[in-house]
């Protein structure tokens, strides 16, 4: 009997017609049941009269199919498989887990760090090795990368693959180039087996080719063929656009809600849905109950808690701006700048994406093309990475909402035992907000976010408060903390404070 | 004939009743004539007897006025005064010009470059002279400072008047202690003589002598005063409050509008008025037509097209964080940061203020205190302001609306011939967008706002735009720009771009 490990692809393959357009033409799928459970998995044509279906299980034991088409050849296959347990390093899909976080499905909890190469799978393949390579090490477990290549500046090369056929000398969309599928989700498979989630961007504007002017029942059919193609790598994330508001003048609003229903329909697995926005004041509604989390375009990252609470879900803000020194002044920030980012943005309740934009004679550049990292910052957020998975099991929540001082002007979280103040440009002698309000058995770290350095901090008395006069109007100074820390003069610092008792 | 320039200040001093208690009992006023013109201005109890009445005259040429009382001895004095040319250095007051700008009244521009010392005046004598010798050389044209003593962390020491009368041991918010409202203005004097605008806080909430717990009647008859008392200084601004919505729960709103109105009615002059709030989402309504500017606490500078178009009238960030150490996250921001956040408030067309809160052994801290300046944001305010007015006339207006890119990300200002690009945080290595949109003869300069330098920046090709793709949205690089410059990569620059011919 075929054995498939948790969370891992069963696939089965099916001969067909390869007469006419089997893309267009034929339908087939498959019911999957385990007991009295019964799912529905639609298969997909691969070319060359080549059909089939893949399935991600996600409960141990014994499963049974059966296929159904109209096309004989393809109707009434029936087989099993056992699921076996996952294998270390296998936790299955990321899920939402306590609204604004997730976790993978065997519960492990999932901090997300992502980056950017939008079109790293269409460079050539050294490049895409080198890719690969750096990613082994850069510490990130998330990537934005689009099945469409992309026409921008710094990316003007022909793509490794057309996405589609030529025919009589003009592409046409009702006929997939297999290949460039098949590449695709080869490497879907490889950022998998390194731990990193694949946030798949399905429709883009930066294009030369006509990708993003396909009719709408070509949008469709492209929407569902990739959901039934990927949708069984569990590393999957649908990204339905990068700034879908750029393409608002031909694909309508309904159309992105519909691309939303298509996926629903489609992927069984019900992997992360979002969908970015070009402008700051274009979001797209993310309390639109198929959106999992809200992915954003934003660089006032202050602002992380407004958009926790606007959509209820968790914020993923995929481009912060980038490092880098192009004369686009969304990829131009320092390094500096975009770590002290990384860090507002999670003290503050989110998450948020890393991009790199340094120019270069060849135009290869991290941000688009991947190949090789040539700044400061992913050094930095690796490290930040692996010490807040020390600590964080759940995800990290602000300690008060934004209008509360002084939680709107530095930075401030919790989970569990632990709990971070990320003072960012604040350069406090003397910090005690924030601090537990009783005392007991604490340890108290000095964090230099830049520096990477973790330094023990020892109590000293909280600063006594000054007497009410007005009012309450007078602040406390240290409302309730149960002592303080001292601080070098310097910015870019967080505290740690780990409850050990 | 008595003379008096320009804008300075005219007194008659008249001797009347001095027992029961004048304060509240006598009222005395005069109209002033030039020509047809009149101009009600208030006299003031001075205390022992004394009664005295100032003027500010604000056209050149012979005025006449007489005196008018109920109580005979202030009645139906009569008397003259030619009112001679502005000497150098009398530019008159400052008005609002240009919707969102200020200028003395001769025309000279007045490019607001304020500091904060709420408590100077109320310090030991030997202080006070610090204070001046330091604001002498520190560039600030513009000083915040309260009527009142502060009672607050690092602000414990006894004041060096009592604004009212103690009498049977209880404070009699009835009678002024006239020694202290006489050193007061001394110190606007001498402050108008260092060209530095006094902008007077009328009301606080930080305070344990009673003074802002005073009756309603008590209120408005201290209003009255100030304004009949302090008016004929060119150099003065009302500020209402500081944090006036700290005070709320005792001095509602219509109470904070008729301060507004018993200035209008009882200052000729029309000073500048605006009022400062606490909470960052309690600003006064600044639409209201008493209000000349709007003046906030708000860190988060890059709003400030967004004030601008809310309120219609300038804007100026009194509290946009200090520079400092404390515990306070409102006074412990890098002098790097304070001076990050007057470039971007004033290349958004708005205007900003200075504070330094260093932790001191014996608390002597500018922002209350004043004394002496240890801080490095100063120095780089006063260069600021130095390079400015080399160029700026009227004002510098921002180059876009905040919603249109890139001028929500980075910032950017012009007036006439010259205009500033901000890039703070961004350090492209090249550099077009704002940059002129025809050739013709500039001079570039680049500015490093830390190191305070200028250093000639040549020309180069503006990078071609990517061809249009997807409609209009691939933005293009360098609309309509005739040519870029070549930058450092390194924070905290601006550009400089003048027309020569």
């Amino acid at each position: 009997m075929t054995t498939t490990e948790k969370w891992d692809i069963f696939e089965a393959v099916f001969e067909g017609p390869s007469e006419g357009n089997p893309y267009l033409e034929i339908a087939f799928d498959a019911v999957f049941s385990h007991k009295g459970r019964e799912i529905r998995v639609p298969g997909f044509y691969d070319g060359d009269g080549t059909y089939r279906l893949r399935f991600m299980p996600e409960t141990e034991g014994e499963w049974r199919y059966v296929t159904r088409s109209a096309t004989p050849a393809l109707d009434g296959h029936e087989g099993r498989l056992t699921c076996t347990p996952p294998s270390p390093g296998n936790h299955g899909p990321v899920r939402v887990r306590d609204k604004f976080h997730f976790a993978h499905a065997d519960g492990t909890p999932f901090l997300s760090f992502g980056t950017t190469c939008y079109a790293w799978t269409h460079q050539p393949m050294d490049e895409q090795e080198k890719t690969l390579a750096t990613l082994s090490k850069a510490g990130f477990n998330k990537i934005r990368m689009g099945v469409f290549p992309k026409d921008y500046p710094y990316n003007t090369n022909e793509p490794l693959h057309d996405i589609y056929e030529t025919v009589d000398g003009r592409r046409d969309f009702d006929r997939p180039n297999f290949a460039a599928f098949r590449h695709f989700e080869t490497r879907i498979g490889q950022l998998r087996d390194m731990g990193i989630e694949a946030d798949v961007i399905m429709f883009h504007p930066y294009d030369r080719w006509g990708y993003c002017d396909m009719s709408e029942a070509q949008d469709y059919r492209y929407v569902a063929y990739i959901a039934a193609r990927f949708g069984a790598y569990r590393n999957l994330w649908w990204a339905l656009a990068n700034e879908y508001d750029f393409m608002i003048d031909t694909k309508p609003m309904e159309r992105w809600d519909r691309f939303f229903q298509i996926l629903e329909e489609e992927d069984p697995y019900r992997h992360l849905k979002s969908i970015h926005n070009g402008h700051a004041d274009a979001n797209y509604d993310h309390r639109k109950p198929w959106v999992t989390h809200t992915c954003i375009q934003n660089w006032d990252v202050k602002r992380t808690q407004d958009w926790r609470d606007t959509w209820g879900k968790p914020v993923v803000n995929d481009e912060p701006e980038y490092e880098g020194d192009i004369i686009e002044c969304w990829g131009n920030i320092s390094a500096q700048e975009l770590v002290h980012r990384y860090w507002v943005t999670m003290m503050r309740g989110g998450y948020i994406g890393h991009g790199e934009t340094y120019g270069d004679p060849d135009d290869r550049i991290w941000w688009a093309k991947g190949g090789e990292l040539r700044g400061e910052a992913w050094k930095r957020i690796k490290w930040m990475r692996e010490l807040l998975e020390e600590d964080v099991t759940r995800g990290l929540e602000p300690l008060a909402p934004s209008v509360q001082w002084p939680w709107h002007r530095v930075s401030g979280a919790q989970d569990g035992d632990v709990r971070y103040i990320y003072l960012g440009e604040h350069q406090p002698s003397i910090w005690a907000l924030g601090l537990p309000k009783e005392d007991g058995d604490y340890k108290l770290d000095l964090i230099d976010t830049w520096d990477m350095t973790v330094t023990p901090l020892d109590r000293v008395p909280a600063p006594a408060n000054h007497p009410v006069r007005h009012g309450e109007v007078v602040q406390p100074r240290a409302p309730h903390a149960a002592f303080a820390v001292e601080l070098p003069r310097r910015t870019g610092l967080a505290i740690r404070c780990r409850r050990i008792s």
